[in-house]
C-alpha cells in the first residue's frame, strides 16, 4: 500500500535524526552540506509544494514563509534562501519543523486514503519518498562532516566498531560486453536520467571482485602516491600541490604514528580490511593508474551489476567477506570514468519538476552502486548518482577495472 | 563586595541569553560574529584560565579541551579554535555550558569567600567581569546579526518599540580646549589602552548637543549622499560603488515605498526621531562632509563627556529628549576621526593577559561613549572602544564636531 | 621533405607576429591566454627539449634559464615559471626570443638534413610542428583577447571585413549512425587523444547544414533567452545570474542601439550572416534547447564529418554560402555534448611527452572541426580539441543535432 | 624660472626611462604598480587636463580617449580605465607617449614662456611638477617590483654596488618637545596634506641617530623574530603565520647559506652596513618592540628633522657614515606610528585637484623623509607621505624612538 510506505519512509527520517541535539540538526558546515532541520523540512516542502497545493481544494500553506525558506533549486517554484545560509536559520525552530512533517503527513495520508489514487499522484508521491530517500543518505553525510569539524569528535553512533577479518584477495572477473541495453528496464521506479533504456556497445572488460580496502590504499600513500605528479590528472595534482588533498577526506595521521579514521561512530584506528572511503574522483583515479588498473564506465558497471545482489548498509561500510562480485551495493559509491550527460533520447518532465536531473548534467561524474548509507530499497543496477570530481564527503570509494 | 558583584554580572549574562532558544545559541552569521553560547563559555575560559588555574592548589580542568576550544585570540595560552568555524561547535551543548558556568562559578566563590582577596586577585577578578560585560553586549549585536539573516525577522524581545516624540534641534556647544589631561584618571576600574593620562593640545571646538537622527540621515540619502563621490572617502566609494553600502545595515526599503529598520524588537517603520544607527565610518564621515561639519578626535570628545551624565540602555537606542549635551552615553557608540593607537607611554601588562588590547592597535578605528547594549556601569569618559572603519553591527552612531 | 615542411610552418608563426608591436608580443591578459612572445619561445623550447637535447651530441641550452620559463605544463621536465605571470617576462625582449628562434632552427635544420631522419626523430618532429601549428591558433585568439581590453579598440588585421550574403536556411540533415569506427584511421598524423579507433554504437540522428548565425543568435537574445533559467544548465544560469554571461564574449552594445562585434580587423557592426562565435558550452546548450534541438555527440559529428570537405580560414569566420553539409571546418570550433575522456584502450606516450593530453581528461568538452584561425593542414574529422565549459575566447560555435 | 623648472622635472622623467625596454615600460606586476609608460603618460594627462584644457582658447585633446586610460582616481574629471588592467595597454605605443609628452610640453611651455604667469597658473603647475616628482618615485619602485619578478634577475642599472664601511653605532638622541608648530610654515611649495601648520603637544622623545641596519635586522631574524607572536601587532601575525611575512621584501636565502638582495642594480649579497628597506609597518613595529624601543610618532619626527640636512639619493639607500642625527632623508622613507589623517582646520581644494590628498585618509600610515628614489629638491620636513601598513615595495625603513 502506498499510504503504509509512505509512513514507513517518512518514519525513517525521524529516526535518523533520532540521536542528534537540536544544534546538531541546525548547523551547516560547508554550503553543500545541509542541517539536518533543512531536509526534514525540505522533504516535507516537496510534498506541500508539488502534491498538496494542487491537489487540495482550498490549500493553505503551513506557513507563507517556508515556500522560499525550504526550495532547493526549482526556478520554476519561485526564489530560494541562499544555500550558504541553511545553517542561520535557527528558527523555525525544531520543534516547528516536527509541527510541519505531522501536519503535511496527516493532509498527504488524507489524500492517499480518499480513495485508491490516481496514477499521476502515486508516481507523484513515490518520485517525494525516492527524494526523501536521498536525503536520508545526505542527513548522514551532512551530519559526519559536521561532527568531523568538532575537535571533541562526537560519535552520531554510539555503539562500537569491530575490526573485520581479511578479505579475499582481490580478483578481476571478466565480462563480454557486446551492444548492450543500458538504462532502466521499466519495472519499478526510476529516475528520468536513467531513461530512456538504449543500445551501447561495450568492449570486453574486466571488473574487480570487490572494493580497493584501507591496507590497499594505503601501500598506495606509502608507495609515495601523492608525490608522483604522472600519477594525478592535472587538476588533482593541482590540489596535492596546494595541500588540499593528502588522504581521504576523513583520516588523521595519529600522534605516535598510524592512521585514525573518523566515522559515525567516532574516531577509531583505520581498519586495513574495510573499503577505503571518502576520496576524489581524483584519488581513485590516481589509484587505479597506480594499481595498472582504470575505472570502469558507467555502461560497463551496469552490465556488472545486472548479476550482483544488493547488500546491506550501517553506518559504515563493512569488508568483503563473499567471493564472486561483491560490494556492488551497500558499501561505496563507485567512481566511474563516465562525465553524468543524458542518455540519447532523454527528456526532462515539463515544469518544476523536472528540474530534478537534467540542469545538473555538466561537469559532474557518475558513481554507481549505493552505500552503508543508502536506504534499504533505494539501490538498483541502474541507478546514475553524480557529484563533481572533488567531493569527498559522500560515500565514495574504488572499483578498479580493466 | 566584589563576590556580589561577580555574582550580579555573572547573572546578567543569563539573562540575556534567556530569550533565545539552543539553536540560536549555536550558530555564527559571520567571522567577526560569534554564538551566544560561545560568549557564554569564553567569559567563563576567562576565569577558569586566568585564576583558578593559577589559584587552585589542585587545580583540574572542568573539560581538557576547552582550553583550546575557548580561547578567543590569546597567543600565550596556546593554540585556538578557527574562528570562523565556532558555528560548528554543537557539542559542548548549551546545557553541558550552563554547567561549566556553574562549575567555575562555585569554585571562584570559594576563591573570593575564603578571606578577602588580595589585591592581584581583585584585579584579575574585576578584569573578567570588565570582560564578561564587553561580551554581554557583543552577546546583543552578534545575535541581532545573526536574527537579521532570517527572512522571518524574529524578535528578540517580544515587547514593541512605539515611536519617540521629536527631538530639540541639533546645537552646536562650544569648547575651549586647551593644553588637557587625557585618559583615565585612576579612580576606578581602566582598561590598559586608557592609560597613562598624557597631555594632549586640543585647538577649540564645538560639539553638536545630540547625535544624528534616522530623519535627519534619510534627508542625507534623499539628497543623493549615496551617489556623490566628492562625499566620500576613497576606500568607502568603493563600497558605496560596489553596492556594499546603500543605507545603514538594517534598513530595509518596505515594498509600497518608505523604510523598515530591523531591530531586536523585530522589524518595523523607521522612527525618524531615534538615532541613526548601524552605520560605517564611511558613512558617517560622508554624512559629516554633506552637513558641513565633521567628526570630532577622540580627544575632543573626551573633554565634552566630563560634563556629560550617563543615560540608561535598551534594546534599542532611543531619542534625544533633554536640552544640553545629550546621547553622550546610553544610546550609540560614537565613530571619532582618532585611530586606535597607544597613548604616549602605553606599556601593557606582562604575560598573555598583556594580548588584551596592544595587538590590535592598527586599521581601527576609535568609537567613544557606550550604547543602548553596554551594561550598566559599564561606561566611563575615558572608554576607547575600537572597530575597523567599516564594522556596522555594533550599535554606532554620528556625533557632529566643527 | 620533412625540413621544409619544418621551415614553412616556423616561418608561418613569425608572419602571425609581423602585425604587432614588442609590447602587444608582451603582454598577457589572462592566465588562460599567454603573450605571443611566450609562444614564440615555447614552441622553440619544444624542440630544443625533447628533440636537440636528446639528439645532439654536446648540446648546450641556448639560455639555462630558458628551460623553466618556457616549460608550460611538463612536470616530466621539472619546474615550470607560473602560468600566470608568463605577462611579466619583458626579458628576454623579443629580438632575443628571435635569435633565440634562428638558433634552434639551424640547429634543427643540421639535424634534419644530416641524412634521412630515422622514424622516432620523424615523428617528434611532426608532433613539434603540429604543437606549433596549435600555438599559432592561440596566438590569434590571446592577442585578440588582449587588444579587446583596450578601449581604443585596435586592429590586428588592418583590412576591413565586408557584410556577408544571407546563407541559405538552416536544414537538418539525417544520418543513419548504427555500429561505427571512431578515431583516427592511422593515415597520415594524429595525437594520441584520437586513438585508438574504436566501435561505438550511434542510434540515428540528423545533424545542421551550417553553424547557427549571429542574426539566428540575436532573435534568442531578444527572446529573452538569458533571462529564462528553464533553458539553461544549472551553472550556466548560476552565471547569467551573476553577470557573467550576458551575450557571446565580443559583443558590445552600440549606444545608439543595435550591436558591434570586435574582431582581429577591429569593432564593427554585427553581420547577421556570418556564424555566432565566442561562446561557452552553457550558451551553445541554451541556445539548441531554445531551438528545440541539441548539441552533437563527438561521435555524431565524426561520423557525419567523413562526408565534409575542408574549407579555408581568415581572421574571422565567413558565412555558409553553399548547399549541403558546410562549415565543418574553417568557420568555428563547434560545441559537442561530449566530456573529453580517453577512447577505450587509450595510453599516453611514455616520458614527459605522455603529458601531452591524457592529464587534460577531466571536467572538460570536447569541440570538433576547427577554426578560421586554424593552420592550413592541421584540421581532420578525428581531431579532439578541448576546454571547460565557459571557455569563450576560442573561435566557438554551435552546430545543432537532433 | 618656472619654465625652466618644467623642463628639467620633465626631462628627469625621460632619464629614468632611459634604461628600460618597451616592454619593461608596458609590464604591471601588481595592481598597486603601474607600468612606467603610464607613469609617463598619466603625468603629461595631468597638466592637458588641469592647466591646458582650461587656459587654452581652442583646446583639442591630444587623444580622446586619453582622458579616461590616463586618469588615476579623479571622480571628477569622470570615468577610468580599471587600475588592474594598466598592463594590458599595449596601445599607444611607447613612442606615441613620447609624442604626447612632447605635443604637451611645447603647449605648455607657449603658456609659459607667453608672459609672466599668473599666480594661479603657477600654483598649478608647481604642483603638476610636484605631483610629477612623485610619479618619478614610483617609476623606479614599480619598476623595481617588475624586475623582480622575472628569475632572470635583469638590472635597471648596469653599475654595480661597493659593500660599505660599517656605520657607527646607533644612538638615541635626546629631543625635548613641549607645545610645538607641525606642519609646512608657507615657505615654498607644500600639498595641502601639510596644512594648516597647527600646535601640537609633544612629550620629551629620544630619537635613533641613524636607521636600523640590514645586519641588525638580520639579528632579528636569527633570534626567532618571526616566530615570537608577542613581538607583533594581531594583524602582521596573520601576515606571518600565513606564510605573507618572513623576511624583507627582496631578500631570498642564497642555496648556500646567506642572504642575497634584489636591488636596482641586480641581485647581490646582502650588505649589512646598509640599512634594511621594503619591509612593512608590521615589521618595522615588530623589531622595534624587539629592540625595545619603538616607532616615532609624526610629530616627533618633524620636530627633530628640521635640524636635518637633505641628502642625497640613489638608486639604493647608503650607510649611514656620520655622526649626530642623520638619514632623515635620502634613504629610507621611515615609518611612524600615526595613522594619515587630516591637521586640525585641513580643507581640500576645490574641484577634481582635490582628490589629491583628502579622500585617502583612512587606514593609511605617515612615513616621513624621503628615499634614495625621491628627486632631488622633493623633500622637506613637514612632508607626509603614506601607505598601507602592509605596503613593501616602496623603499620603506625603521627609524627608532623611545
Amino acid at each position: 500500500m502506498l499510504s503504509d510506505h509512505f509512513q514507513a519512509v517518512r518514519q525513517r527520517s525521524l529516526q535518523l535524526a533520532a540521536p542528534l541535539s537540536n544544534e546538531d540538526c541546525c548547523a551547516q558546515s560547508m554550503p553543500d552540506a545541509s542541517p539536518v532541520k533543512w531536509h526534514l523540512a525540505h522533504t516535507t516542502w516537496f510534498f506541500e509544494t508539488f502534491i498538496l497545493e494542487a491537489r487540495e481544494s482550498n490549500f493553505t500553506p503551513f506557513h507563507t514563509a517556508f515556500r522560499v525558506l525550504f526550495n532547493s533549486y526549482y526556478n520554476g517554484v519561485g526564489p530560494k534562501h541562499p544555500r550558504a545560509q541553511r545553517g542561520l536559520l535557527t528558527r523555525p525552530s525544531l520543534d516547528e519543523v516536527w509541527a510541519y512533517r505531522l501536519d503535511v503527513d496527516a493532509r498527504m495520508l488524507r489524500l492517499l486514503d480518499a480513495g485508491s489514487p490516481d496514477a499521476a499522484l502515486a508516481e507523484l508521491v513515490t518520485l517525494g519518498l525516492q527524494h526523501e530517500q536521498q536525503h536520508q543518505e545526505l542527513m548522514l553525510t551532512d551530519v559526519k562532516h559536521l561532527l568531523a569539524h568538532n575537535p571533541i569528535a562526537p560519535r552520531y553512533d554510539g555503539e562500537g566498531m569491530r575490526l573485520e577479518a581479511a578479505p579475499l584477495p582481490l580478483q578481476f572477473l571478466e565480462f563480454d560486453g557486446g551492444l548492450v541495453e543500458i538504462g532502466h528496464d521499466g519495472r519499478g521506479f526510476a529516475f528520468d536520467n536513467e531513461l530512456p533504456r538504449h543500445r551501447s556497445y561495450v568492449a570486453p572488460f574486466a571488473l574487480a571482485s570487490r572494493l580497493v580496502t584501507n591496507g590497499e590504499y594505503l601501500a598506495f600513500i606509502e608507495a609515495g602516491g601523492y608525490r608522483d605528479a604522472a600519477l594525478w590528472l592535472a587538476e588533482g595534482w593541482d590540489k596535492v600541490a596546494s595541500g588540499e588533498l593528502a588522504a581521504p577526506l576523513y583520516w588523521r595521521r595519529m600522534d605516535g604514528g598510524g592512521w585514525a579514521e573518523f566515522t559515525l561512530h567516532g574516531e577509531l584506528p583505520l581498519d586495513p580490511a574495510r573499503p577505503v572511503t571518502h576520496l576524489s574522483l581524483y584519488e581513485a583515479d590516481a589509484y587505479a593508474r597506480w594499481a595498472g588498473a582504470r575505472l570502469p564506465t558507467e555502461a560497463e558497471w551496469e552490465c556488472a551489476a545486472r548479476l550482483a545482489g544488493i547488500e546491506a548498509g550501517g553506518a559504515h561500510p563493512g569488508a568483503a567477506l563473499a567471493a564472486g562480485l561483491t560490494q556492488m551495493f551497500g558499501a561505496c559509491w563507485q567512481w566511474t570514468s563516465s562525465s553524468y550527460a543524458p542518455y540519447a533520447g532523454y527528456a526532462p518532465a515539463p515544469g518544476a519538476i523536472g528540474e530534478y536531473n537534467g540542469k545538473f548534467m555538466i561537469n559532474q561524474y557518475v558513481l554507481r552502486g549505493s552505500s552503508c548509507a543508502t536506504p534499504g530499497g533505494h539501490a538498483r543496477a541502474s541507478y546514475r548518482n553524480f557529484f563533481p570530481a572533488g567531493t569527498r564527503w559522500q560515500f565514495t570509494g574504488i572499483r578498479l577495472a580493466r
